[in-house]
């Protein structure tokens, strides 16, 4: 990870341990949590249109800015539980999809691609 | 946000730029695609024991780390079309997180604290 | 519960009996199985716009049909398992909504009513 | 569906008919919501040991009740306005996960089915 979310990602065992925390804190717990953040991140646009979403007012956007860093927190805790590099998992994901999304075949269209060898 | 996180982000933006994809990435969508992906993460241990989500076999790990991979590059983009800096906002979270969960008083416990002003 | 609902209760009981499937059956399982299902009823409508989401194609609406078909499953084997009446927890909640959005004060009106005692 | 669903979706249409919602009442924004609440849901459970969720106390136990109505509110009225019944497409997955998930092959086993054909 980058020096930046390793130390986030320090903070946070600092954060359960002091708090004696650590037992809560199993992967299948914070997958959970996770879920209820994005679920509370997901009700701030549920009921905007799509362009009300591109220009929140700014007690919208302190909201979702709010859910946004409940969600990475989650995130970045359940990774470093996991033993896993969040941003090298996020670039091999994307590197497959410009593979699998080649810009001619999908240019404008929000269809799926078959999915490639492995089975994901 | 962090050069890593900011070379993903632009990577995103051209990723959908050459697709002509920007038209679906409005914040509504993108937080329903998150919430899409965490969905399959959630997936992944909703059969596992706490014991079996802290010590998953290889193949069970390859797969949390796609879905981990796949939430990653949905929350970067979200936070980016939206102008949000990821890291400050899980950072300021966490600020209030120290403050609100004091140790001595919170030690072991997974109680949820009051809601603290300014109402979250 | 209704009949029918009783009904699907009880065939989902002989269901996970047979398989010798209730010691994964948990309420934090079955919780983990609905967010996830509710993850791939959300990845339906992720790139629609608002209209193409109110007259979705045959193929869009037969896996939207699928995906409330799995999010239905695990509601009613969640609440049986905890012994909710889901019929009586809506209807309820419904009258709270009632007392709470009275139709003059929110007539075409989104925002979100403050708590009423006590606080959900 | 039932009489009691059909009743209680005929309750919602009226409810946000009254409050002039209808407009707020798309597929897309009703699945968003849905996401959400059980977000709520899923977080009454995240820090509970599998024991604790099967036994919980009044109070959690009465959370537990207000999301599960809360979910089902939305999944009934995303349904009705989708025009799928709830009943038959749970019983109809139900039946397909009888022939997928034989009891002989998958008695005590949590391992996921091959998908069959027409590919879900």
């Amino acid at each position: 990870m980058t020096t930046e979310l390793e130390d986030l990602a320090g903070r946070l065992r600092e954060f359960a341990r002091v708090r004696e925390w650590e037992r809560f804190h199993t992967p299948k717990n914070l997958a959970m949590a996770l879920a209820g953040e994005v679920g509370e991140l997901v009700a701030e646009f549920q009921w905007l249109t799509a362009e009300e979403s591109g220009s929140p007012d700014p007690d919208a956007l302190a909201r979702m800015r709010t859910e946004l860093g409940d969600v990475t927190l989650y995130l970045v805790r359940l990774a470093d539980v996991l033993g896993v590099d969040l941003l090298e998992a996020a670039q091999s994901k994307l590197d497959d999809n410009e593979l699998r999304y080649d810009a001619d075949s999908y240019r404008g269209s929000a269809r799926k691609a078959p999915p490639s060898p492995p089975a994901t």
